[in-house]
């Protein structure tokens, strides 16, 4: 089961109950983080999550609203007792910043490793989660270098007892080769494609905050199980604000979601000025009924298709 | 009447309903806010004070949890309309900071003046409160350099209507020697000393975060109308804690205030395994009777003596 928190749903500047930009995926015990705003270390420590556990950190983009929380959030994971190296990936001028933070943060238990974009997700083999989670960007429209991220959560195909008899792998093998790709016995070698079926759709989120609307993002978040979008302004009244401010409105985010056939789509990035997202809420649904709000620390649980 | 609120009284981290370490001085509608841990805008916001008359802030030391608000909070006074230039001083290392903050924080449409330890007051003449709040500084005792703040709110003088007739002082002057230091009339020069009684006590709040007790401070706070000093630990049973990492108990705190004839103490700063800093006031009552233990968003007001 992948858990999708929303730790912080606002934009430009944090109000009390909602901090800025920050959204956690948890799975198997480990942690991904996309953006760290201000509260970010707050909002987590609402849900008692831990911090030890938190393995890559995603940026969109090096807007405060998006970054100021990592100083803080890197001492406090300094304080857990984290020795392992963490993964930061972010857009150009990712390693820029972290030379800037060096100042903040001066001494940390842990290394830093930074992916600046054109990364590869091979790059981030020594991840804990790397080889069950599959990360994917693409190239935004704002008014900096920002990039959307897809999380793909890989299943692994069911064991075929029929297709490792057809494949002659002798039985005592077989529980190896779930584990391993392959197996070498009497000079023979057995791998796993021998015994395993097709392959099966894993879970799919996909995140897109701070851009307006551009066509490649429909193919980028197609089938997503939870499609996490910004919407800056609620009311289509405010289209040519979004517009000037390289933002969206529900509408557009709305209409995103459904060319993209999404199974939910999830409100966030909210504006100062959209006191009450909530009220909105049908502006998105009469485009696309599967609409939540965030709002922090809101949690949704994605699990495998049956 | 000088207002003070505690914006955030946690220290190392902030958790949910505890900021870190801010301050905020109101007076005459001018704001000095000193510290700027993570949460502190987030707690201007709740208190719905505004953020465009923030005219100095004083940073006490350059560990994260006194300034990981500060790229956050000027972002937000950059969208607040201010213009005028803003003060901030602070130990040695403040100006490297900022260096590290312009990647952070890189447009803002008002300059930063930064006084690092060894200003005069006199330095901050462009500042609108400087005339009437005069700010002084110590050496503390932290793992970094860090300094004490004390603010003390300059009272005029009473008119002396005796001292004036004694001194000559024609009656159509009176009016302007109290606005303008002196005039001259007729060639002769008239002063405020000629026509102003006695001095009259103003305000006096001093703040002592992070340190470990050191004698200077008594003389340093001597007469405070508040005494705000950090309490990293409530029980008597940290004293060894408090010793290696610099800080204070409770007790340490309430046996400054009663040396240094304070008239209130007010504890903030609390460690984050400080959960219940209330059920250790009493041991800072049994040394000090006047303590407050803070809370975020605690407001004190502050008047002359009658």
């Amino acid at each position: 089961m992948l858990e999708v928190t929303l730790l912080g749903c606002g934009g430009s500047m944090p109000i009390p109950n909602r901090y800025l930009s920050a959204t956690l995926l948890q799975y198997k015990g480990r942690k991904i983080l996309i953006d760290c705003g201000e509260g970010t270390q707050v909002s987590m420590k609402a849900i008692n999550t831990g911090f030890k556990t938190l393995d890559l950190i995603c940026i969109t983009h090096l807007h405060g609203d998006h970054i100021n929380g990592l100083p803080g959030l890197l001492a406090t994971l300094g304080n857990s007792g984290r020795k392992d190296p963490v993964f930061i990936m972010g857009p150009v001028g990712t390693k820029a910043l972290f030379g800037a933070f060096q100042i903040l943060v001066p001494h940390l238990p842990f290394d830093i490793q930074i992916l600046e974009k054109g990364f590869k997700s091979n790059e981030l083999t020594p991840l804990n989660l790397t080889n069950e989670i599959q990360v994917s960007i693409l190239d935004l429209d704002h008014s900096a270098p920002c990039i959307g991220y897809r999380f793909e959560v890989k299943r692994r195909p069911k064991f075929d007892v029929e297709k490792a008899i057809a494949n002659q792998v002798p039985k005592f093998l077989w529980s190896s080769l779930q584990k391993t790709s392959e197996v070498v016995f009497e000079d023979k070698i057995y791998n796993q494609e021998m015994v395993l079926g097709e392959s099966r759709r894993g879970i799919l989120v996909s995140l897109i905050t701070d851009t307006r609307p551009i066509p490649e993002i429909i193919p980028f978040i197609n089938q997503s199980d939870l499609f996490i979008c910004e919407g800056t302004y609620g009311s289509d009244d405010n289209l040519k604000k979004a517009m000037a401010n390289k933002h969206m409105t529900f509408s557009e985010a709305a209409t995103l979601a459904k060319a993209g056939q999404v199974k939910a789509l999830l409100l966030t990035h909210f504006g100062v000025a959209l006191k009450e997202p909530e009220a909105y809420a049908e502006v998105a649904r009469r485009i696309f009924t599967e609409t939540k709000i965030g709002q922090d620390q809101l949690k949704i649980e994605l699990k495998f298709a049956e």
